[in-house]
């Protein structure tokens, strides 16, 4: 019986099994997870495992590293909503739509301060929490689609997009189906969630390279509009040759899909 | 040059002025003002001299102290938005509404949890905040338009009300006037605001009485529904001399409206 602290200071039971299951799941075979199981049981807290386990994985296996920290990565990117936005309207980009962030348009009864205007025509609305358990909700939801309605009155729009970090609640889901508001978030819509389009795209946050990167660099590129590993070599960033080295394996790896 | 220790740890130049017009604008006489200023300037921190005033005025000028205390005293009700709910309904309740708490209403396309029932053709929303500083603004007042447009296509409604013990943004004032969504709140409606109808209605939350009553009997008290110092002398509740003292003035006193 082994007991690690947890970040909240709680003791959990050490679960081997769990922590082979996520790695199998980021895409790791069974032998190397197993390796890695070895490798960081020494360790006393459950945020010292996790960190061990991906400063391992980036020197061997870049893309089982990225997939493994993506959703905290994506945390780090920023205290404030501020680089999930930006990261956003880049993945957007990437993806072949013309993106403004932050823009003003007035609607029927007030201006609205809009995080992503696509094409001209959609609006989106980002919602991002830097703290882990929580949804995006009803409340969010409608108040993404009073705009739309808001605006609409006023001026052409095609659609409304709410884009999260976070899953979404039942609810937010219910109501969003039903009238139409596009929900992209964690794990949502299944299959074509957030986390894939990031894999598609090869648009990792810079901050999975944490580690490799000094946190102070780090948090300097996200300034300057670096938000991704695919930034940091279409840009060609001066960074360590390690972190360059990872940037590229993740840059250039044939998708390697996993269920 | 006088210093004084904020809540936030900072200092700030002691104000002679500011706490003496601020009991001025609660209501109590300048010379009875500058009794307490002389009073309590021995004290150290910004909030010691508040409590200190507040003492004082309870003693002497009890329909003072709630006034003067209101706002922190609506803050003290809970930190959870519960209390305040349960307030507002019993305010309601006073001005001869009918209102129930915490209904589920179907709307078109989801199951909304309605805060305030009132007259059963009402909706309100509570938007309740334990910190000072903070307004409510356009989203709250959007996502709880939403909410009505979203019943009214299933269930006739006659309206809508956003109550909060904050100040509203500009530009939730400006979208709740174009749209017709009621609001209440701290000095709004302008002369009608939510601490004009506490006093009016003679229904100070409970925590007025803080120092009075022990804050583990209060929190008792506010459990049981007994939210202000009206319910008190109605509900004929047992606490101390002092206290019942100081509850039955406020109950009883001619309203002294200041300007």
């Amino acid at each position: 019986m082994r007991y690690l602290q947890k970040a909240s200071g709680k003791e959990e039971l050490y679960n081997r099994e769990k922590l082979l299951r996520s790695l199998v799941l980021s895409g790791l075979d069974e032998r190397s997870a197993a390796d890695i199981a070895e490798e960081v049981e020494k360790i006393r807290t459950t945020r010292e495992i996790y960190e061990a386990v991906r400063q391992i994985l980036l020197r061997k296996n870049p893309e089982v590293a990225a997939r493994y920290s993506l959703k905290d990565a994506i945390m780090r990117l920023g205290p404030t909503g501020f680089p999930f936005e930006e990261y956003m309207a880049e993945l957007l980009r990437r993806n072949g739509h013309d993106v403004l962030t932050h823009q003003f348009i007035r609607g029927r009864c007030t201006t609205h301060e809009i995080d992503l205007l696509i094409d001209n025509e959609i609006i989106g609305e980002c919602k991002y929490h830097n703290e882990r358990g929580i949804y995006t909700g009803l409340k969010e939801a409608m108040y993404t689609y009073m705009r739309f309605i808001d605006i609409r009155q006023v001026r052409e729009l095609k659609g409304v997009i709410l884009v999260t970090n976070t899953k979404f609640s039942d609810q937010a889901i219910e109501f969003s189906g039903c009238y139409g508001l596009n929900l992209l978030g964690w794990k949502y819509p299944p299959g074509e969630g957030l986390e894939v389009k990031i894999e598609r795209s090869r648009m990792y946050p810079i901050t999975v390279l944490s580690g490799l990167i000094p946190e102070d660099e780090i948090a300097e590129l996200v300034k300057f509009g670096v938000v991704s590993t695919r930034d940091l070599i279409e840009k060609e960033v001066k960074v360590g040759d390690k972190a360059l080295e990872v940037a590229k394996v993740l840059y250039e790896t044939e998708l390697n899909e996993h269920s």
